[in-house]
């Protein structure tokens, strides 16, 4: 599929720069017959959605659309992303008219099993830069693909970002996001097209036709907004060179028809994600001209191929920190960024509070690399997939909580194949006075519930340096939990940590209860050891810095004393203690457990209040071992 | 706390509607002091971005908020909503203005272990409707407290929403999903003011003191937009007057400076979310004219009390199924909406899928209380929220992938102590050819990490009726997971689901494995019992339905088999998997399990297909029962 394909039917025509528009209309209307086509063949999809945006689809690829269909990573390249992910027939159905899939694969492959022409596009074909489908979501990408063009102007000539959205995901507050961080980035290199056909799932649109409307809130927020009849074929042509030649983003706001060309649905509202059943499909395609075997030939980039970005920079020293200092691990994430800033892939994002997460170190040395999203947390997710998208690393950091704001942008980054460490710091009851709204305590449940995703979280400062190169060299999707206060640095400088390891930093040959604890409560854990200790009880104490992968065998080892304590700063469900008991059901552990956790709706007070009243204090440790090492001696005695 | 207490000191003066503005001014000052005064000695807080909409404040609570301290819950009091509650101290210090809390307790507790003067408002305060300090919120649940007294014009005259916002969070996207949704309800009764300090936590805000900008924007999204100095009173006066004059929503766009009043720090970018040392609290104390005891009393609403929203419709007869026939369980929850459309309380909301969700049975037959929100999922809890904080029980439907982008506001929920049931339609990849954007399986770890929450999760139409029906009448946070395809009935008509409870399906005296299963993995586990049951090994098959609470005794007693089996239609973290091995390692269980989840990235491919390549499909079930208990024979043999 990856490859190109030649189509099996001699070409009846190729459309290229200079076919006059009245052909370029042949061209849509094939885009309309293999929307329908392959559809109808599926029994699923959104024919009409795509139907609707057909003629400026046509107009962009034979005329604007600078794409070398041979070599999809050429960095010359335009960017095309369909925000309405769902109009998936008409995009494939472009990549047919190109030659980059072939006409069978397109009619008899769409959304099969093993088909990577799936119901909404993915990376999963090369000439996707992210996944769409969850809507006002590639508008926002696209801004992270066009500010990278930006970047890199003194390489190659910058590219342009088309972006198809529709009219029903204007209402998305994403959407508002993007073009706020476009206009901010000045993307003169960013075009979005609305296809305005006024209706959505189950009728019409909030603001139905009224251009005017979308038109001033474009303006309103400073990009360029363009009206035009979007089947006319000449005003498309028009306002696309126009989107070339401005300082500013642009928007499109195409009147539109859903369902265009077939007069027996067209401008239904009944019609919405359904195929076209085969005796109906035929009527269409019939009023449509027939099956059409064009092929387009649009605009080439220019023929020198820019380098990739490099990952390498020059050798890195991670910051230290003496041992025994008190250091906020949020403080050596910060220092490490800075560390780094010699590496040219990566870019740091910030949601406005830069000077508490401390990527404003990162800021000072590597301004040019350093991208201020104001409080905005999905924009900021976007951009970075954006960024990703085309080779760069992002880092983007906020206060945990605040990152459930993007849940949806990073559940859809996973499907996106993005490579994008996330940083949440003020985790957890730890944050003290500023109370609930302020602490994250469903971000471990969030993050480990991403497809693919590596969760860590470090207990002090050596490590949170050590985890944040790491990081920075991890594929996929990958959370760092970052602890607001300042605890003694634990670890000698070089130390390591592995993704999928632990420490165990307290042990003697005849533990009698083992403590799992991650961040914070890894120096909990500790102080209920030494009381412990003088209490004739044996603790083997765990820092689970791993949080996913877990390291299974050493929990599973580790267990095998009387009794288990897990302690986390979050709330019970989704987070450490559901791994490691997992891990444990898994190995059939027998040993009684007790999962301290944050049950309560906290209040403010200090940090180590805050400990203390959700039970997940050095007091509380030690009271659980006691209490479960307690029940088992009348056991032990009956043994 | 929540009583009112009177001032230990004497007043120096009372402030009414008919005080001269430049007394009024002395209230404003008082109000700086004692913001001042509380976050001094709390030694946190943020007194600054209080000091710069002190004016506007002492304004509006002197002259134009409607509101009887005494009856927090009167039904034709005002409604004042910190959307950025980070500015408590002005708020807590406006309560002691009005006697409604001692000066006493605002400077001794604010920010204290066991106080209800917590960092950010919560409806700990019986003053507060919803939690804040998650920017860009407030300002949307101001929508759904509107829209309440809208519906309720007929009952008591229509209250008025005041929602004071910051600049900063002007930046959220749903800032813009919230200005919509007021233009498209025409909330007339709604007033935002935006307290253009200039000032963010990190330094100057995207717009700085652009109030055109901020003027363009609020009057695109179709609001009335009234720029002033805002601390100017009789410019404060005017405008507050005039946005109670008006048809449409207004935006007062007030220019201030953060830290108004004391010369030291007014506008300095170096103050955000810093109290003042002691000795410089003095200085400032002594600027801003020292302490005062003025006492407000503002507008009283009319002694006339409305009823309370009544929660008790007619008899409810839940709609049946026919035992064995196939039905979605998503369209036995429309079914069931629309047959407790009779009780007052109950509200719907949809984000423009209620033809996929079939809460547009609801709206067929009670379209009063069915709210379109356009897909806008963070504003339909926004709204949800709002009408719940008045005594409304909504209940807010979408695709379960797509309650991601509302994560935040549940979350936010929790903590606003709000009654909200969420229906997520569409889940895991049982959805088919759609893939996987349109998947949710994060879901189960979202909403379980929820602080309270219940999770249901439905194996048939009988289940799902019963289970909407439960929900519409929970306290807190619920959420029903609903499968999207037509499958059997398994339950009678009035069988009964209770929260915490769950359905042996199949069992015999001497099973050999366990199978728990929920939702569509029911159908699964059946057909993979039956499978066993040929192959000589007998499984029980159980329905956890109640996936928090879950039904720990039944789940501890049916996993005494020699094997356990747990398979769902969600990632293997955070759902229904890590619940149920919770609940094991807890119980010690000492069976060899094996957890089937969706471990790959799906693509598009039907139904069938989508669970038999996500391994949880009946084949998959009675293959890992049997590798399991394969695995004991040896161990069995040599014991």
């Amino acid at each position: 599929m990856t490859e190109r394909v030649e189509h099996g039917s001699p070409i009846d025509k190729t459309i290229d720069q200079n076919t006059d528009l009245a052909d370029v209309f042949n061209l849509a209307q094939q885009l309309r017959v293999d929307a329908i086509r392959c559809s109808t063949a599926a029994g699923s999809g959104h024919p009409t959605s795509g139907m609707s945006a057909a003629d400026v689809m046509a107009v962009l690829m034979a005329r604007h659309l600078t794409y070398d269909w041979d070599l999809p990573d050429n960095p010359g390249n335009d960017h095309l992303i369909f925000s309405k992910g769902h109009a998936s027939p008409l995009l494939y159905a472009m990549y047919a008219a190109a030659g980059a899939i072939s006409e069978d694969v397109l009619v008899t492959t769409y959304r099969r099993a093993g088909s990577a022409l799936e119901g909404h596009p993915t990376p999963q074909l090369p000439w996707v830069d992210a996944a769409t489908g969850s809507l006002g979501q590639g508008i926002g990408i696209g801004v992270g693909v066009a500010l990278a063009a930006r970047m890199r102007e003194a390489e190659h000539t910058p590219y342009r970002v088309w972006v198809l959205c529709g009219d029903s995901e204007m209402a998305e507050g994403s959407v508002w996001e993007a073009l706020d961080a476009a206009r901010r980035h000045e993307l003169a290199n960013y075009t979005v097209i609305v296809d305005v056909n006024r209706l959505g799932q189950r009728g019409p649109t909030e603001l139905e036709w009224d251009l005017d409307a979308y038109a001033r809130r474009v303006e309103a927020f400073g990009a360029q907004a363009i009206p035009i009849d979007g089947h006319d074929l000449a005003q498309i042509d028009a306002a696309l060179h126009s989107s070339a030649t401005t300082t500013r983003p642009t928007v499109i706001l195409a009147k539109t028809r859903k369902g265009r060309g077939f007069s027996e649905i067209e401008n239904s509202p009944d019609w919405h994600g359904k195929p076209l059943p085969a005796e109906m499909a035929e009527r269409a395609i019939a009023e449509l001209g027939g099956v059409r075997r064009l092929r387009v030939v649009g605009p080439l980039p220019d023929s020198e191929k820019g380098k990739p970005i490099s990952h390498q920079g020059a050798d890195v020293t991670l910051p230290s920190f003496e041992e025994g200092g008190e250091v906020a691990p949020r403080k050596a994430f910060g220092a490490t960024l800075a560390a780094l800033a010699d590496r040219p892939d990566l870019v740091v994002l910030d949601a406005e509070v830069g000077n508490s997460t401390y990527t404003n170190e990162f800021a000072k040395v590597c301004p040019d690399r350093f991208f201020e999203s104001y409080i905005a947390e999905q924009q900021m997710i976007a951009t970075a997939v954006g960024l990703s998208a085309v080779g760069y690393k992002p880092i983007a950091a906020t206060f945990a909580a605040f990152l459930t704001r993007a849940h949806d942008f990073i559940r859809m980054g996973a499907i996106s194949r993005t490579n994008l460490a996330v940083a949440g710091t003020h985790c957890g009851v730890e944050i003290g006075e500023d109370g609930p709204s302020q602490m994250a305590l469903e971000d471990l449940a969030m993050m480990r519930s991403v497809h693919g995703s590596t969760v860590l979280y470090p207990a002090d400062a050596t490590a949170a340096a050590a985890l944040t190169a790491t990081v920075a060299d991890l594929p996929g999707i990958s959370y760092l939990r970052l602890t607001r206060g300042a605890y003694p640095v634990l670890y000698p400088h070089g130390e390591e940590f592995p993704v999928g390891g632990s420490k165990v930093l307290r042990h003697s040959e005849e533990d009698d209860v083992t403590v799992f604890a991650a961040g914070v409560t890894v120096h909990e854990a500790l102080k209920a050891q030494e009381e412990l200790q003088g209490l004739g009880v044996r603790a083997r104490v765990v820092d689970l810095y791993s949080v996913k992968p877990l390291d299974h065998q050493t929990v599973a080892q580790a267990a095998r004393t009387k009794a288990v304590v897990i302690v986390e700063d979050h709330h019970p469900e989704g987070g450490l203690g559901e791994a490691v008991m997992a891990t444990l059901a898994d190995h059939r552990n027998q040993a009684p457990l007790v999962h301290l956790a944050v049950r309560h709706m906290p209040d403010s007070r200090s940090a180590a209040e805050q400990l203390d009243a959700a039970g997940i204090s050095a007091r509380h440790i030690v009271r659980a071992a006691q209490r479960l090492l307690s029940d088992l001696r009348p056991a032990d005695a009956q043994a």
